[in-house]
């Protein structure tokens, strides 16, 4: 069955049939089709376009199909060209002829429009459950790892130590930026398409307001001919995955080089990580790495919408029926990731000795350049000071730590006044205490700060 | 001259040099890099690392420099690596030893990150100006224009009449949703690295909440980390003039439509058009045809910092450098195409007889099938009656508007008390008068409302 | 069960388990995988690891799982992980533990690799195939096509007359060097990774050049790092794909103009188009739209696979295993929409008559410039007068092919030369004899071109 | 200057001249503009359209404009809209009025076309060179090191050991295949454009097989259509730089980590690492963080040109102005940062005994296991037995070749046979001898077949 064919002699040419045919795809949106149309046919009842009775028919109708689609007992048929023309047929199994007044005053474009908007906003909470999820392992950390020392890097070099803490909680942060784009995600979805017909609005009194508030939109939307081809909903989700699946990249090679045995800061549960067919020895990241990669797909998705959007004349076109593989990809591959990075980074075993160790001496040289600031010199000359002293201590093989005070008057007076204890990762750590710093107090108040946002859903 | 060194005993390699000085790209952010110092050298103050006097020569200092730059009198040296380099070697020209004290407790790492972000949150003004612009030209077609006729397409198919006024006004949305997006990347924007040091925050006592409010910025970043090397920012602006591209690309894919000879509903104005060095009858969209082409421009922009972002290890690595050549490049494409898109849109002029020969009478075909409804019949039903009579139309070649009561009796009884003014594409159009619709009534509205949406600025 | 786990005290939790697993991908080189290791059963015989009553057990077991693959009866497990893991199970079930010495020297590493480029030329001939097929269907159009005149336009503006089997040719040649590329993948495919073990090569003595010609590969690789993570023969496959897509696309945006009322060119056949739900008159071009659409599918596979492989670490990563789905997408959609786009143009109905209407006479200006120059003027001046006739031909609303010799003589003397004969669409295509040029004799010579690539085969 | 304008009444709005103007991007093409223009007088001369005297003029004043391109001393005017307008208009000041015979019979449609093609036909022995030279650096490299043996990695996990020369080789085969892809850019590129006019064809008896000739070109395009629109050699270079820059990113990617402290694998040269302007002890790696950084450049580009392409009407659309950006901005890329990476990697001082510290015996497991193969045990049996003496050793904290034959023989009988040679990294690289392998036999090999790749020249 298709819903349309009046002024046509011939069917569809079999492989036209395959590649036209969106079934396979919307049927994932086959609950909310049938929420649309319910809301939809109360609207007809309010326009008086369908009598109260009819409407008890459909709304029994639908309901049976609600349940049918839930328990996995809907049967597809063969010519259900996309799940409107299931829905409408089956409805006609079910209540008879009076199904056939269900589709008055819309068409698949306001309709389908509808139901991918209503299917994402269902799935919005599902996502942030899922980041929150993640947040919440990098809460723990942090509070399971305070005091830890780890090596803080920048060009992959030593640079200065910072809190283990301090550097879980930095992915925290760039996850709940994403978090809070859920909801910008939402309010740009909720504009309702509904009542806009196949382009130029609906002809039929519908109260579009209301049905907004029925299908917990905002607000009607206020053109039909651009609420008819917007996608800019499913664009801002698929950005937001690429961004989101950027950070987790970030985070997973981070680990994939944390758990090798040249850093060997963390070592993976066996749970979370797999062997070689090959080599019996290997324990391998592969979680962090398969997150690693699958920003590949976020960001494939978000390049394939874009460019099927380009160049669109107004006002509707059939590319726009690409738009929902790219989203339902994205979107299991999030809900598919998450939870297993969440199982991994929460099962990893730290080794706080090694990390220590790793914190070398010439790491402390900002501190002595401090140090000479404090004590009065410009900071460019104290960097000029310390560069020479990093120098020497390379080629004495002498940690700059263990340098005597005699050693360091050669290279400056203020040197006098050093004392022993200047010197060390704790002291370096706990000077860093301004806002956002990586010293014990500061890293203390940012973790309330976490907390509360742990409280907060944006969705 | 740069601002390192100390520990090295060769200078960089001609090609290694070339490749890593970014001074050609960030000197356009001069200003920023002199306003961030300025506010660094109050902070400085405040924290007692250098004394008022120090500030004083400092501020003066950096207020001629800000004024070399402005005036274009700024002379760069071969040895200036990059914006921050310049500007510190040129304070020390100007006050001396003491323009060695203002990198106390920075780092080029959250200097860079706040400069950039500075000249994101300065421009955004300029790019909603120059949408409203061209907003502000929708809106007056649609008001000029009102009351034409437009045949509106689905599948460049004809498919329904439409207020040509509605149809400018669908693009009028997709803008004020691009606009409002701004008031988000000001957002995301707006949380300051400054005093974040080179990774673990300062080591002076500076007061950051301070800082941030001198700066224009929200709040200081909560995490030393993530604030050094978080460049969402810059991604989310990539990604909005992404979209933005993709909607000015579709205005002006219709718009090279509606200026070919085959549809003739606008003529070009000579100002934005040009010929062929061959043809010499060619007057061609080429503000249209850039504006789509430019679309690439942007998506390509997006796609290279998430490139460069993927996988990257925490915290701060060099192709993060990399950033700003693909947000300045999509910042000067829309600076560049805005104005003239604008101006092509609002000189163009419309053909209103022939959009309205163009609505032929087969686009009346939902109207009979609502007046079907409207007369009980069920809308499944009703649309089958008109494919049959519009197939009849076609093979007598006579248009259904001007069937006889007694053909359309043919195909169903309801025809009965149909009377001839229920067919004609002013009644069609004011038949859609839902919110959202295409009607007059309902187009003045939503005119009403963009009119408000013109008032406001986002950022 | 899984290949590894010797060394492993619990197995993989359920969310990693799910993220981890590629059966479901690569289940779709089952029988590539199957072929892949009889002929490494033969290299284990050749190298004496294995005796030939062994091998001849693998064989037979192989033998009789490929059977079960192809006739659909295989039946997989639920621990079976990945293919090469599903079939070694099998082998085990079939033939007993001689099963165990099948992955003798050899690494899942080599063994996917290998896999995975035979599926690649296993399926090129098919692409090639469905390419042909098109290629087939514009030579058919351009001969029965053959003398019809088609507007050529350029920025959509009517330009100069062509002959319409031109314009079908024109997009003969891209596809042709698409075709041409299978070659350069073929070649870039065949390089034989099976030997390099997981990285380090095979410690037993396989001949691999017997093992590449065994499985039609043209030599085995000359190094087993480079090899076990060499993806490029998919990135080539995936960049022909988006350029594939983009000359589909542009024949696709044709198409959907010239079957538009407005330019009305062609009329699709019922078999490939379909109808509105609403709006019963509407024909819509679905095939044209989808194809063009589906363009953001390559280009989003291409680019997915791109991001993936950025800044991978040599040697192998678990990333890699990302590769299979995008150029299963690829080749999928392209399988999918080549045989509905011949049908669908194969089955126009061109409408001559129109487009010769179509053919305003200001199309004939270069005509004129041209007469004007073989009469000794310099183009440049020719140009400008040609200008100006069309402007007073515009002013006068009169045909520049009606002006009067006096009309004419006013802009210059040399059209005291003139006869009637010099402008007519006709003698306009008639005179671009040229080799590549619109002339009857020319898209003679071309066609014939055509035809004999039509007998090449590329792969 | 503009090359059209006859029928105008108007001049260009200013923010449209801007937009439209493209002489600051194909100002770079002025030296092929000169020569292809050179070739089309003559071919002018051929067919009769210019006398040998005017053609004489025309070369001298053209031969005058190339050599002020050359030295640098080509006066541009404000109004040369594009580089074949400045020509035109300087050699019209050179030469007076015969200067405008010379666009008789051509467009800047296909001179566009030419000049571009021409460009990077031109450029591509440059490029080749670049290559080369860093393939040349990783034979020298691998000649060098030959001996050190470093520990292989997948997932970043120790796996075999391998020799150093194999993995700096690894890199070679990758650049080569991107050095045979420069034949087949240059066979795409070859196709001549000149002669197809604006879209048609020219109506002059050009005879374009000698222009090809003159040119360097294959052979004349065989569709004017076709050559008017074709970009796919543009597509072509930015996919070759898209995956000569992930080769990059990926040898780039394993520097920054070897170069770490963590695995201090190589030392940089001070002459091609940068410091910190806080931390005074840093040596940077940012030669290869910007090299991997740049890969977002490349892949950003192709993005761009794909999308401006997708969904083009044929024949010439004015979005095709926007291709030589994206060219130019990866071929520049290219020439800056392949010199700097070559020299990089040239001037890195490995440290052999760290890497071969790191050889952990585990890493010897799958040898154990190859023992038992080669000693009766079926492969899968084997993996197994040595999975539980990594369990083993591993409680023990013993390395895998320190236990004792007793030890062993609690795992298995036939480790009866076993003698202490069998388990070294040295006799580990030698056992894996084939073709491809990492022995040093094998090594060997490879470094002739690459030293023979050196000798060839693919463009």
């Amino acid at each position: 069955m298709t819903l349309w064919g009046g002024v046509f002699s011939q069917g569809l040419d079999h492989s036209a049939w395959n590649l036209n045919a969106s079934i396979d795809i919307d049927k994932r949106m086959a609950l909310e089709d049938v929420t649309g149309s319910q809301a939809w046919a109360n609207g007809l009842q309010g326009a008086g376009i369908i009598s109260p009775d009819e409407n008890q028919a459909i709304q029994t109708g639908l309901a049976q199909i609600f349940e049918e689609f839930k328990s996995g007992n809907f049967l597809y048929k063969e010519n259900d060209e996309d799940i409107h023309t299931a829905v409408e047929r089956r409805l006609g199994e079910i209540i008879g002829k009076t199904a056939g007044k269900l589709h008055t005053g819309r068409s698949r474009n306001d309709q389908v429009a509808t139901d991918f908007r209503l299917w994402l906003m269902n799935q919005l909470p599902l996502i942030e459950h899922s980041i929150l999820i993640l947040q919440q392992v990098l809460v723990k950390r942090a509070e399971t790892d305070f005091g830890y020392i780890l090596p803080g890097y920048t060009h992959m070099q030593r640079a200065q130590p910072i809190l283990l803490s301090h550097w879980w909680l930095s992915f925290f942060w760039a996850l709940n930026r994403d978090r809070q784009k859920l909801a910008y995600i939402k309010k740009v979805s909720s504009s309702l398409p509904l009542g806009s017909g196949a382009l130029a609005g609906t002809a039929f009194n519908i109260d579009r307001e209301k049905l907004a508030v029925d299908l917990g939109f905002d607000a009607p939307s206020p053109n039909s001919l651009d609420s008819i081809s917007d996608r800019d909903f499913a664009i801002e989700f698929l950005s937001f995955s690429s961004l989101l699946g950027i950070h987790l990249s970030r985070l997973a090679e981070s680990l994939v080089l944390y758990t090798s045995a040249e850093f060997a800061y963390f070592k993976l549960a066996d749970a979370y990580s797999t062997g070689s067919s090959l080599m019996p020895q290997k324990k391998n990241p592969d979680i962090f790495e398969l997150t690693r990669g699958k920003s590949g797909v976020y960001i494939g998705n978000l390049m394939g919408l874009l460019t099927t959007l380009k160049g669109l004349p107004s006002i509707y076109d059939k590319d726009l029926q690409e738009d929902k593989h790219y989203v339902f990809s994205s979107f299991d591959t999030l809900v598919l990731t998450l939870p297993a990075l969440a199982g991994a980074v929460e099962t990893l075993t730290p080794n706080a000795q090694i990390m220590l160790e790793n914190i070398d001496s010439s790491m402390l040289a900002t501190d002595i350049a401090d140090f000479l600031v404090k004590n009065g010199l410009p900071f460019r000359e104290a960097h000029h000071v310390v560069g020479q002293i990093v120098q020497y201590s390379m080629k004495e093989q002498k940690g700059i730590d263990l340098l005597t005070k005699e050693e360091l008057l050669k290279f400056h007076a203020a040197f006098s006044v050093i004392t022993p204890d200047v010197l060390s990762a704790t002291k370096s750590i706990s000077n860093r205490a301004c806002t956002g710093g990586t010293a014990e107090k500061a890293v203390k108040q940012q973790l309330k700060l976490a907390k509360d946002q742990l409280e907060l859903l944006f969705v």
